[in-house]
């Protein structure tokens, strides 16, 4: 079905263990992996039985990695912004969810994210949301590779009217998308430990067994004490003393650490997910990041869903984590351009367990991948193509993108997904919710 | 010359008094000027002897004011990131500055920044560097509105070996300048209080008169202590005591002050241009934007030079700022993205003296505008225009721009600059600047 490809005329940044940049280099794919790359040279590559695809000089790096998302949450992008958090979830957010998220919406919502994924170069998420079978469905019509999660709330929620059986909707979504999709792995998501028990948190990380188990948690101050009133312990050790940490643990947000907690974190195995421009839009404060990684914990980059952080361009959230740590720290070296390519790349693979797969551009590895323009003038000169990547590039320099030997977008145009048809019903769901907010 | 022009079936953000929001309306523009702007009807408008232009739904808005630009500096976009500020100075810039920075590196590198400018929505920018009859020339052929500052510096710098001329050179541009262009306004530029003498200052500001005098204040830490152990008083009040702060002086930066400075500022009418991207970038620190404009202090957004910023998108900008502003007061209404915007525009206008012609859409205003296409996945749904325009857009969304009646970029397409024929020299100087560094 794919054609073998071959990418040269690129500057691949590889984002190897040795982060090895070559110049005027090329990319060989075949059944979906890469099964050659380097310089390229008078006589390599031959073209032989390829598809030729020249980069133009562009730049060529791993697909983005985005382990953060509420993909159907598109349909609320801007709806309420710049408002204390209760009012914007309570008065917003938690009404025009109970309304308006169906099957139906979260089906396009979802295109709608995987358009703008694909079209921002991201070419993996991990997604935690209601409907989740609808949302894997859309994930699999745009070719995008996923992590997913059908969402668990001791509330009603969207589709579980009944929260009694929240844990079992979510373990029969897990057992419905076991090894049903090359690309998308199943996994378990609670929504956080003050608004799941005990109880549910425990049942839902042994429903999740060995697949990912993603939980916000440490978000806000409010959080934070209210779990030392609760429980006499940070949100942290919490999780840790119900035994939810684990390697297969992604602990999403992060900010509010008690200074054990880093201890604890880097003990169980369990790696962060770290959203800088939810956590500032929100006013929720600076997650630790550059800390955690000192200590050796995982620490991977995600935009949150549409709702709290209006895009889902990983290039708007490199550039983002880069600044704010720097400023955080007043130190200009706490968080450079390399390190946050990696969180974005091969450290998002790492947290998913995909690191085996995905998150370089090394010989075997998937053709997950981006070709991204470098003519425009915003890119010129171009003395170091990482410090581009970080601190000039945006979604809209993405030229073409390609997953597991894929091209979900050609010359940007997009290659699974019809851009008109998706548009459509979202304008009609979003005049419904604009109406009724 | 320029074609009386219509612009139709828009979303019209007028950045207005009332901050009115005009939907399906239409912008009437004759001699370069808005003569006519409102709701469309089925009688008006009346297209006539009026060049159609068909804005397909997209939002309209006042062209972007960035307040403080180094314009020839995107030459070292780039070249040293992620480093401490006087290692990045003194091993890289000035040695970089002081091999390469010509008459002929000034132009190239000049029309390189409108390029990018233009294409990313900036009608108006703020410079000051050296050989600025150089930055001159390029930005008129541009067709961009700009201030424009000779530089002084008590060293030697481009284009002035002799420091003791430095004020005569700042003002021989000014009096060159004076009145040649409709579009340029001629200004002066003191490098800072610890780089420029007192009488220096003084007499620079002299030279200025009725000018703008801009000038970096109370960027970093280590120049705030400076001036406590050379001069017993902050930057600002410094300054003041110096007689150089008043209604037409602009303070970039001001990063450091002392909780009199704000009374201070305020008493004198001295504005601040905030940074917000180069002083993330630099970890020079937050500067207090919000208390400033609570406290009745002119405030507008600028991108400082691509050394520092490494783009000259003022949609980043907007962005840092209402995100940077939330997270560093714990608190989400701390800056909106009206108050962004207005800070982008007519605040920009404000502070360089420019109210009565730009800064918002009004009837007898110059026509400087700018047509986003609204159409992109990272834009739907669009519950609220300005909320898009802060949070969701960047550069890469601007369709067309116009200055003064005067299309600038139509369909992306540049009108006054050839992008081949600008990236070829800038090549040749970035290869040599790279091989020095």
């Amino acid at each position: 079905m794919n054609r073998d490809t071959l990418i040269h005329n690129a500057t691949i940044v590889t984002v190897n263990q040795g982060f090895d940049i070559i110049d005027n280099g090329f990319i060989a794919i075949r059944n979906g992996s890469i099964v050659d790359i380097g310089a390229s040279t008078p006589d390599a590559p031959r073209t032989g039985a390829f598809d030729g695809v020249d980069a133009d000089g562009g730049i060529v790096f791993p697909g983005l990695v985005n382990t953060h998302t509420h993909l159907p949450m598109t349909v609320f992008r801007g709806l309420a912004d710049d408002l204390p958090l209760m009012t914007w979830l309570q008065d917003h957010i938690f009404p025009a969810e109970a309304r308006h998220i169906t099957p139906e919406t979260v089906v396009q919502g979802t295109l709608l994210a995987c358009a703008e994924m694909i079209l921002s170069g991201t070419t993996t998420c991990c997604d935690g949301y209601f409907h989740e079978n609808s949302v894997a469905e859309a994930v699999h019509t745009a070719g995008i590779r996923a992590v997913l999660a059908q969402g668990v709330i001791d509330f009603p929620a969207p589709g579980v009217d009944n929260p009694s059986s929240n844990v079992s909707h979510a373990r029969a979504f897990t057992e419905k998308w076991r090894g049903r999709s090359p690309l998308i792995a199943p996994s378990i998501f609670c929504h956080s430990p003050y608004t799941c028990s005990a109880k549910t948190l425990k049942r839902a990380k042994s429903a999740a067994g060995d697949l990912l188990f993603q939980i916000h948690a440490a978000e806000t101050e409010s959080e934070y004490r209210r779990l030392w009133a609760e429980q006499g312990q940070s949100p942290v050790a919490y999780l840790d003393r119900l035994g939810i940490l684990d390697a297969r643990t992604l602990v999403v947000h992060g900010v509010w650490l008690h200074p054990e907690d880093r201890a604890i974190l880097r003990r169980s195995g369990a790696a962060v997910s770290h959203c800088p421009q939810s956590n500032m839009k929100l006013a929720s404060g600076v997650a630790p990041a550059p800390q955690l990684r000192g200590a050796g914990i995982p620490v991977s980059l995600g935009t949150d869903g549409c709702a709290s952080s209006n895009t889902l361009d990983m290039f708007r959230t490199m550039d983002m984590a880069a600044k704010l740590h720097k400023v955080a720290a007043c130190d200009p070296t706490s968080m450079d351009a390399r390190t946050v390519l990696q969180m974005a790349t091969i450290g998002g693979a790492e947290v998913l367990g995909l690191a085996h797969c995905i998150g370089s551009l090394e010989k075997g590895k998937s053709a997950d991948l981006v070709i991204l323009d470098a003519g425009s003038p915003h890119f010129e000169p171009m003395h170091h193509a990482v410090s581009h990547l970080v601190y000039a590039a945006d979604g809209a320099d993405v030229r073409d993108v390609m997953v597991a030997g894929r091209w979900l977008l050609r010359r940007r145009r997009l290659q699974t997904l019809d851009w008109p048809a998706i548009r459509d019903p979202v304008l009609q769901i979003a005049a419904a919710i604009f109406e009724n907010d």
